[in-house]
């Protein structure tokens, strides 16, 4: 491919607070990114990190990549040392991978007081270190640390780093915003400049940005705008403090706005996919709100333009949701219609447009119960079983209802808080009776129901609520409080979102767990 | 100021799915807001819902803005319509604000497919509004829907509208990307074209940019850049997708990459504490990883580097964190260090200056109870009430302590639900029972609580709980989740916010409230 799409999710990427790869997880990632196209995959740093190791030498046999080479990441040799025993320098090339990523020193300024060592030396540990990986037959890259900030400082100094690494053999430089405080337009004007100020030409460069400025992905962008080919990116943005230039909005930026051919045909639709199941195994909740791949990047409220989003869908979607395997949302919430109804029924596979009456049926409900201070917007869940309750033929039965229950929370002269729930049910037409305590009165109410369920229902095991929001809705102060529940819940695959309300916080919780439970058992 | 910084966390930044504010929000919303320095805070749209109409209608007593000034947003009249009879542009006269904001469609093809009307028309349109508004001596600012779509598909229709706008009298003219698929190179080209065919300057021109490519922040810059000198944004880049410009890293961009003066003298410093307050009003988790005011945005892995970053903080940061508020550490908090302590002791009328001892314990305290999930960003009373436990002298009487309590929750055969709490405290030294129903847990409880205090502390009438904000706490799922309630209380004439955090949100809850009664009585 004329551009290197490198990605360290892997690598930088798991500099992230909270992120810890197993070798299997990093194994998973891998596989992933190869599918999604990516070029380059850095992998680790093998000898410094024991996973990452680990992770190579499995690589060898467990990985059959179809687009992506390895890369293994390193620094140059230590000051001071040679470069063939340079352990550091041994381990990478132990890791055998056709890609070696080494990181260099570019501002004076760390060179002197980070690494204490000279300007000179600091050139030497480059070109000892690129001509030794060259002449062991791997293909050199040069991430050359504090670029722009020692580019700034002092421009003869990182220039001399730049070329340096190119007359050593080095096939890209990569110029590194390791800080983050760079905007495009400093990137724009740096690059022009070096480029004339080294000879290099552009495309022999790379480009590696932090998103301290919020602009990384609008960085990398201008870089290759500016003629660079190679940019480092990682999966959602994943990185040390605010992250990196995220790979599936630079990605999608490139090819869907510039029409660069950055990945292989047929590949961008797979981005909202790889990008959630990435989320998954670096164990962070999907952000619901990223550029192209999030749950909400083409929702819209639906209200007043919903009949001309409907006609025009393109005319209200700067991409095609569909070719970055995303979709097209529709949030039924205040002002709710009936073309928004529609839509959002179509959306959960429930065609409405051959029923009028259930169409009228359930946009009244809706209203009504928004007034009362429901919102379906974020529980879909709760809105489908309201759809299914209304469609001819498609009444089932509630797989349980309700007698009684009874909630007690005591907090005890010791200090401690006991929290206790019984609930009186009946499941297929059996009375049920059952009893559990809890850390709040919710989770008592949910495992008294489960343990009153879980006879007939044993799939109510792998249900977890996951998320829990309450809100004591306007105007609705003192003695006449509503509140709002939503109630979100997983079984491991999938995810749904539920919602209740009541003047008591715990009768709004018990609406939400009961849709919550009915819905997952309907599946 | 030369440039105007037009914040519309209130408007478009409620399209945010989940954000549902109530007017006591919005006015604390704008009260930060105004804090930070924004010169132009849109309130809402007057007329079209009913909370914008009251916050309206409130403001003009209740808000007393100091950098800030409020605008009323809607839409052009009606087609066909006569300005002088549109309810809707009556409504934004009603709302008495300096400042009027207009939403035009600027893409002919949604001026004929949406509105359903003809160019000529809808330029009539804004002519007639902008007119109408100015007679009535109102600033007016008209925003152009779809303005870079719309430029791109037929350059001269969207032209005419700015033209219009500008000879009718509008103020500023903003191009919209409401789609939000722009990069900002693609801004540059666009507003350099716009100023040539049009010939308006470019600071008579504004920019709104949603965050659909991951770059509305870089785009916004990139349009001052271009000249223009009024760019909209919301706080923590709330939205609908994937967002607005964020308001803190784009003001922070401009003020120090930029060096552009964009708000009054010593609010930047303001950013860190105002983008968390806000978010608990939004009831939205603060965004960790978020650019120059996430609690991870200095976080460093003091690994390799600990000694040098501490040597040279300059060297590793993009700008020293205090400028923005924020703290170099990795901390969980929003109010790290001593000085921010210091200063928010000083914002009560708490001079800490004089008791370093005090002021360490109160930091390791804060920190301590951060790290367990606790914030007192939002929550003034109890963190004053935690300082003044800790200063030498002012070492007040709890006006009552607690011996047990016991709430009970009942869902009867009938459909009924019933709440009953049992206190038992010491008063004065007496011990006092009580018992008392209410429609919730809490609810029941306060009131046994105020009926057995009530005899001894008989202003507690004048109590009322205005608002009651729950939060299961990130990453604590299932039986270890951790409950935040937050909880605003009245007397009529003040209002004050206290906390409360425990893995039982009964417990959390009354944790909360005694610090609200206590906090009360203290005054």
């Amino acid at each position: 491919m004329e551009y290197q799409v490198f990605d360290t999710t892997l690598r930088d990427g798991g500099q992230r607070e909270g992120i810890s790869y197993s070798v299997a997880d990093k194994l998973a990632v891998a596989k992933l990114l190869d599918e999604f196209g990516v070029g380059f995959i850095e992998g680790g740093w093998p000898g410094a990190m024991p996973k990452d190791t680990e992770f190579f030498e499995r690589a060898k046999t467990e990985l059959d990549l179809k687009n992506a080479v390895l890369v293994a990441f390193g620094a140059t040799r230590k000051a001071g040392a040679k470069v063939d025993e340079d352990p550091q320098v041994r381990a990478l090339l132990d890791a055998e991978t056709p890609v070696v990523c080494v990181v260099a020193k570019s501002d004076i300024r760390h060179v002197e007081r980070a690494l204490r060592t000279t300007g000179d030396e600091n050139l030497a540990m480059v070109r000892d270190t690129v001509r030794h990986l060259v002449a062991n037959g791997r293909r050199a890259f040069v991430d050359c640390e504090h670029f722009f900030d020692g580019f700034r400082y002092d421009p003869d100094y990182t220039a001399s780093v730049v070329k340096t690494a190119i007359e050593a053999g080095a096939e890209r430089v990569v110029m590194c915003d390791t800080n983050g405080g760079m905007l495009p337009s400093m990137i724009t004007k740096a690059i022009n400049e070096v480029v004339e100020r080294t000879g290099v030409p552009a495309d022999r460069l790379g480009i590696h940005c932090q998103n301290d400025t919020s602009c990384a992905v609008a960085n990398t962008v201008a870089a290759v705008e500016a003629g660079v080919k190679h940019f480092q990116c990682t999966a959602n943005g994943y990185g040390e403090r605010p992250g990196n230039a995220d790979l599936f909005a630079t990605v999608s930026n490139l090819q869907l706005k510039l029409g660069l051919p950055v990945l292989p045909e047929g590949c961008l639709e797979k981005a909202t996919r790889v990008s959630t199941a990435l989320a998954e195994i670096a164990n962070i909740a999907p952000d619901t709100h990223q550029a192209y791949v999030g749950a909400a990047a083409f929702a819209h409220k639906a209200g007043l333009h919903a009949s001309a989003i409907k006609v025009d869908p393109l005319l209200y979607n700067h991409v095609d949701p569909a070719v970055v395997g995303n979709d097209m949302r529709i949030l039924v919430t205040e002002m709710a219609g009936r073309a928004s109804i529609e839509l959002k029924s179509r959306e959960l596979g429930l065609d409405l447009a051959g029923h009028p009456d259930t169409l009228s049926a359930v946009t009244r409900k809706v209203k009504d119960l928004e007034a009362e201070g429901w919102s379906f917007e974020a529980a879909d869940a709760s809105f489908e079983l309201l759809v299914r309750g209304e469609l001819p033929g498609e009444g089932y039965a509630r797989p349980f209802s309700l007698e009684t229950y009874r909630v007690q929370v005591e907090h005890r002269e010791d200090g401690t808080v006991v929290s206790e729930a019984t609930v009186k049910v009946r499941v297929n037409g059996e009375r049920v009776i059952a009893t559990a305590e809890g850390n709040g009165p919710v989770n008592a109410l949910d495992e008294a129901l489960r343990a009153a369920l879980t006879a007939q229902y044993p799939q109510l095991k792998t249900f977890e609520l996951s998320d829990f929001k309450v809100r004591i809705l306007e105007g609705s102060h003192g003695t006449n409080a509503v509140t709002r529940v939503l109630l979100e819940t997983t079984d491991g695959e999938r995810d749904w979102t539920t919602v209740g309300v009541h003047e008591n916080i715990v009768e709004a919780s018990w609406v939400a767990l009961v849709d919550a439970l009915t819905y997952g058992l309907a599946e």
